[in-house]
């Protein structure tokens, strides 16, 4: 079965979805984009991800592609159209195709771009296997808060990470705080159990699944701290994980090279991801 | 006469001119480009281009989608392809079309996307006209010497220059510093006649509009000082003035609405400028 996109009004086969050479997206990073799980046929968190589009797009002054519920429509047709059970989708929306001038074009024409990407079902040992990661200094502009397609940074970022055999890397900010991954949230563990992740702002993404991860969290009386940790943090935490829309929960074992905690996927780690898992099996909305 | 874009290995209608949705360029601003002026149909400044060109290239490890000789020969046939006398060359080299996955592809086929802007003959009064400019805090990421298209930040900073009613907006750093305009180089000219400019480095694009002024300037027996410059340099100064390849020597004659020396363009200035308009009829090489 031929994989699906949806581009600007029309579902066409993946390999010849294609955007014309002066979309602002292309040129200029002039846009934004979501990252939708899908969980056996269900789209994870659609209502949460829309509202974070909608800042994304409010705070570029974008105009919507089309009315919310149109696009939830168009979202589920292509889900529907590659039979996607486990995978993610994909959703840009870019100012629109225009002459090459950086400032914003008078009547803008925003375009919209939606793409499955089909994945084998989780195994849950995939999510327990633990990960690595290193720390970078953090070189990005200061409005990480908005998910736009602006990406180097994070591409050099997460290149680093692969080159040194890691599956991620950790912002540092000048101050020494950790502030986010590459692409993913960072949290740590304290000796007591609370867990602790950076606190809302410019500096980080405001992570759906982080929100998800802090929910569970209080569903289970775990203590969540919303407040920057450093490198010192982490040599004293018991654990370390990360979250993100496609990698759910994944337990962190080493930073920098030295083991967090005892060197292995820890308990709080372990029970958010299976409790997280749970909710994909039971929440999320049929597309 | 229709325009034409060359696009990964064809000359295209320019209204057909497409990349794929997971061109890297579209996803994750991972690609950097180019825009020559053409004057007279002669490529101005193809060598300096080309060697930036290289050196984005290189710091992203992109590899070159061709052999320079070989771009340059598909440059030319796209200048005369569009029977372009004055106008821009619009050049985009992107890490290509890969899964959508944040580290390098493994093996990247580059993309390479050339376009022409024609424009009408410069009237010398254009560049004589002084333009106004605003400040804004420079919250861009540490790496501006590369020429990348990750440009959303440059794109919501000549917004708020537009929005102002200025025609640029010039980044003052953390130290108060000016580093240089959203699309172009910043300059003052100081009461005793030298001209300034932010010294090179990861802060500021090195403009090739910017190393030939320094070389008029030099001839012209200008002092020219390669060191930063703040707004209390601005308020003393003579003259002030931006530059770009497409924009040329442009005067500035008041910034955050406050005048600039006299107010009016001034005679270094203009002296550059026209010197530099003398080096586009004589200099250059036809396409």
């Amino acid at each position: 079965m031929p994989r699906i996109a949806y581009v600007n009004g029309r579902y066409t086969r993946h390999a010849e979805a294609a955007v014309h050479i002066e979309d602002r997206g292309y040129q200029f990073a002039d846009g934004v984009y979501e990252v939708f799980a899908v969980y056996e046929g269900r789209l994870i968190d659609e209502g949460p991800h829309l509202d974070r589009l909608a800042r994304s797009l409010g705070e570029l002054r974008i105009p919507w592609p089309m009315e919310r519920e149109a696009l939830r429509v168009v979202i589920g047709e292509t889900v529907r159209r590659n039979r996607l059970s486990f995978g993610t989708i994909y959703l840009q929306v870019t100012r629109g195709v225009a002459r090459r001038l950086h400032a914003f074009p008078h009547h803008p024409a925003p375009a919209l771009v939606i793409a499955a990407q089909r994945m084998n079902r989780p195994r849950r040992e995939d999510f327990e296997t633990g990960v690595t990661v290193i720390t970078i200094p953090d070189n990005r502009w200061d409005r990480c808060d908005i998910k736009s397609v602006a990406l180097l940074a994070n591409v050099l970022g997460k290149q680093r990470a692969i080159d040194a055999g890691a599956y991620e890397a950790w912002y540092v900010d000048g101050a020494g705080q950790i502030t986010e991954g590459t692409s993913s949230n960072a949290w740590i563990v304290t000796k007591a159990g609370a867990i602790v992740t950076h606190p809302l702002g410019p500096e980080i993404l405001g992570g759906v699944t982080r929100q998800a991860i802090i929910a569970e969290a209080r569903n289970l009386q775990i203590e969540v701290r919303e407040t920057p940790f450093t490198k010192a943090d982490i040599a004293a935490a018991a654990e370390a994980f990360l979250t993100s829309s496609s990698a759910f929960v994944k337990p962190v074992i080493s930073v920098d090279g030295v083991a967090v905690g005892a060197g292995r996927p820890g308990p709080v780690s372990r029970r958010l991801h299976a409790r997280y898992l749970e909710t994909l099996k039971t929440d999320g909305e049929t597309a």
